[in-house]
């Protein structure tokens, strides 16, 4: 993994107006994983007062899209095709974590996997996992 | 479908800070179905200017989910299980709106789908289709 | 629709060993839509006796793929990328109908949903919905 | 993990008559995971000469069901109430080995994966990722 491809994830994350709202921040770059975090802030909750399932869908989707990122061409951007999420356990806490991975990349399409976690008082606990589809589509100049 | 409904699940949705967060509104309440409207904010986007699929599920999970709380006794509330959103197409104009419904109401589970449309120009446009199941939780006191 | 596409994806279908197995046979085509039926077998339930989800998704995915392999040049095959079942109901009865259709037509991608019913005297219950992604590959000569 | 479990899951198995069609076996019994084998037969294939997706599914959905089941009480069985399939290549080779695992045993549903490998000249590959939810049932006396 090299600085580039750091440079390159968080120039294209830095433009995502929505991770700026929902307070995110990329926490970690490797080739195949990206991991991004999130405070739980008032602004993103649901009505019981638990994290809104849409916080947590944005960072584990955007962890698994930058994941695939990384092993791309630099004249390429991702999209998601498809991904699904499972909620394990209501979320609350003090950060939202998602690690997403690459688990294969073919030639059209890479299929992608995040694992969000909580961390409360500093114990981890795994709330919710996606798998999904993204597809390389070309940077827009 | 009674105003009794219309005021529950309006209640429950201006409670989501997140909704706020987004800029989401109801736009019509019936029994077994929900519409929810956003407006296509500077911040809510993603790299390439288009919508974030984060903001698309939001609202599309909400739709599903209020679809679902139309159907249930007064004493419970509704939590997302699981979903799967597939985008269409890349999305972008002046509003997004997410048509959800019930598919079916089993005793313990709540099987639904939603429709995420695009307006641009008096335009409609699908742009994703969503399909999930929730659960039934008791109303937090 | 023609001739051409019915003999195109009955050709298809019937070199498909495992819908032999299942005692399939197509029900319908049409541009963009196309039914499948199997009877309930004794030779492809579940530990209750019940359909086996493996019947009922292989019905599902077959009808949701060949929808797609109705809008395709002909020198191209279908493959799934990927597909999502929800069970609504244990299905029983006498026969097991998928009638899967196209809901967008990419340049690259072809989303597709299926809707699983059974008959049981006369009478159509939905037992299950499927939403999915299928990518157009050459045809092998 | 004892006796009992293993028992108990392969007594199960034996009374789908689905799994005897397909030729699949069970591999392996932990507590949360169970693994099961299928080989390639010419009856479990699609129109290319790949494995039937609907083969792919079956195993994999059964493998991840059973993981469910041995972590359940005695009284009790488990159906599907949905999974997702990601199809990585297409698969060919003499063995499918579906290994299925327990994510998240909660109060009223049990999340879980499978993984789904090829063998061919005792070379593995993964060829297809899961990812559903489960729910326990009264065993039917």
């Amino acid at each position: 993994m090299t600085n580039k491809i750091t440079e390159r994830v968080t120039r294209s994350f830095e433009s995502q107006s929505m991770m700026k709202t929902l307070g995110a921040r990329i926490h970690k770059v490797e080739k195949g994983k990206v991991t991004i975090e999130a405070p739980l802030l008032p602004l993103t909750l649901q009505q019981q007062g638990y994290v809104h399932a849409g916080l947590t869908f944005s960072i584990g989707d955007s962890a698994a899209g930058y994941s695939a990122l990384t092993l791309l061409p630099e004249d390429q951007e991702v999209m998601t095709v498809e991904i699904k999420i499972n909620l394990l356990a209501p979320a609350f806490g003090e950060l939202l974590r998602a690690e997403g991975k690459v688990v294969k990349h073919g030639k059209r399409l890479v299929v992608v996997t995040s694992e969000i976690y909580t961390f409360k008082d500093e114990k981890k606990k795994l709330i919710a996992i996606m798998q999904g589809t993204m597809i390389p589509v070309p940077l827009k100049p």
